[in-house]
């Protein structure tokens, strides 16, 4: 009974009575079932005391049995009725901090609570302690990961462009076993790797590119990602490695770090501090990492703002990077879980300067 | 200053005293500039008696001016202080339909309005009017998109698969003028066809298949949505002549009871009916049609459940179906402009039964 082990988690994390929870990756979560009906009302209702139900638009039924029981509601059913009917009449009721007004302005008006509240921080904080089977999967994951990316190296040759590339990325991923991206992927070349939100464009690979690869894929469900950049057919002049050796040491410096309660935002500012103190501190313009799981980006960040302290369980990433288009654009990614007495670096993928040829 | 006269139209329509506008879409619509900052706040405040200004975070800074106040603001700014400050108090609050509650709740906490309402009927209502401009924009989506009909059929030979004519669509759409999908395009062969929601997958052409095309492009933003359902080498059975011809009868004949003033229920009906009188009642399961523009799906639909009367200026789909695997899959869309006086069909490709060779 892992989902009410999870439900549980949720609610004693929770000052809420009843908590409605309506994301579906939230649902996925704590139901195992993979629901997107889209503008539809989804909604799974826990609490203390109380068995939960999942409401499902009957477009979407199942015949499955998930444990939990299922209410299947028509187009014409209403999220404040539905939740009237369920509940009477409860304390403070938490919503997802997505549920959008057109659901929640009606379910505040039916008197449902005497105080609503924000309730996805206890589900977030729950979802961000991967268990035992979670942490295997995003083992694998990263470990395909790991294997594709000796791969993906080899679709570089002469003349290729970055959307010729990452067109082939997909069919490695499913030949190793993943089923899906965690996200599309990112080929840059040269200097186009000085943008980190560059898109693979038609831009003609030329001796002495950068070839920066951000990757991730789906194994049963959870996501990987992880960072590298090479070279192609020449060494970096001493510049580039200077600043390369800088992103390396503030990821692994970072890495080394990580352990069950440390702020995640002193992690950030190891790395940051390095690359800081190597005056490329204005080139390194996002946040350190940010936690993942069944989506690529889950709540949790490794930032300036964010001061939650890490717990065994926890899953980020570890990506510094500088982005200077006079000498080079590189970021160094690893997904790392935090472990009782430390950290499991989920890569292995080497991170030492490599020239493709 | 038509951006002017879209905003006080929305406000003349809503009983809202502030309306806080949150939904991209409806910000582009506004704004006629196109801003999708994910999960950060994004808010056009209007109200009567105010000048109108846009909430925008920093990172999406743009030096263009849109006629209208930008206020940029940072990680650390919140709604409900942006608001309070931007406001103090007033009496009814609209806010969009799908404002998070993670916004809507320190909003309410702050004590800004007397009340809260959804403020998205107002915008929504406005937007199902396409102006002139919009219009002419639909009428050559539309267009583009009948051409490209045209050389679709000519993706159909021996052995394709539904992927590979997929994979070809948008670079016919490209050279026509258009720069996107609008949806991603269903190619369905043989009973894939009998599936209103199939995905083009692996299925190989045979002879004696039904080919079908959803398909729909974005000319300057606006879309379009046509679906053609040809047969391959083989002409239809006397029953499966009979299916297709109930399905463009039903379309036909709603297409010609459009003009302003008609209930959209009732026009669902129309097409209903026919496919009901005809035995097929159970295998047309989807709603007539739905609202477009600058979204494939905008609010408004032609179904049963949906009373509004039509009014000039509306742009919907008509798209009657009939989905039985033993005899056919057959769908017929058209999308129709509601003129003063009747309807103009945007889309001319003709509806007759073809046969590719």
């Amino acid at each position: 009974m892992l989902k009410r082990e999870r439900m549980n988690r949720i609610l004693d994390r929770s000052e809420a009575d009843v908590l409605l929870i309506s994301d579906p990756y939230a649902i996925w979560y704590l139901c195992e079932k993979r629901l997107f009906p889209g503008e539809r009302f989804l909604g799974l209702l826990i609490g203390k005391d109380r068995e939960p139900v999942l409401f499902l638009n009957e477009l979407f039924r199942f015949e499955e049995e998930i444990g939990i029981q299922k209410q299947y509601i028509t187009d014409t059913d209403t999220a404040d009725r539905l939740l009237k009917d369920a509940i009477g009449h409860t304390g403070i009721l938490g919503v997802d901090k997505t549920l959008p007004a057109r659901f929640l302005l009606p379910v505040m008006e039916a008197g449902i609570a005497d105080r609503y509240i924000n309730g996805s921080p206890a589900v977030d904080h729950t979802r961000a302690v991967k268990d035992a089977e979670e942490t295997a999967l995003m083992r694998r994951s990263s470990q395909i990961n790991d294997m594709a990316m000796e791969r993906f190296k080899k679709l570089v040759r002469p003349q290729v462009t970055e959307k010729e590339v990452a067109a082939q990325i997909m069919d490695i991923y499913l030949e190793l076993g993943a089923h899906d991206f965690s996200f599309p992927p990112i080929v840059a070349f040269g200097v186009n790797a000085a943008d980190p939100h560059h898109m693979p464009d038609d831009t003609v690979l030329k001796e002495g590119d950068t070839v920066l690869f951000d990757v991730g894929c789906k194994y049963s469900n959870y996501c990987s990602d992880m960072t590298r950049t090479f070279f192609y057919k020449k060494e970096p002049s001493a510049e580039q490695k200077r600043v390369y050796d800088l992103v390396r040491r503030a990821n692994e410096e970072a890495e080394a770090a990580v352990r069950p309660g440390v702020r995640l935002c002193d992690i950030d500012s190891i790395a940051r501090d390095i690359i800081t103190e190597g005056g490329f501190g204005k080139d390194f313009t996002h946040r350190l990492g940010h936690f993942i799981g069944l989506e690529d980006h889950e709540y949790g960040d490794v930032s300036q703002s964010f001061e939650d302290r890490t717990e065994a369980g926890n899953i980020f990433s570890i990506e510094p990077g500088i982005y200077n288009k006079e000498i080079l654009g590189c970021r160094i990614e690893d997904l790392v879980l935090v472990t009782e007495d430390g950290c499991e670096v989920l890569n292995q993928y080497p991170h030492e300067i490599e020239i493709i040829e």
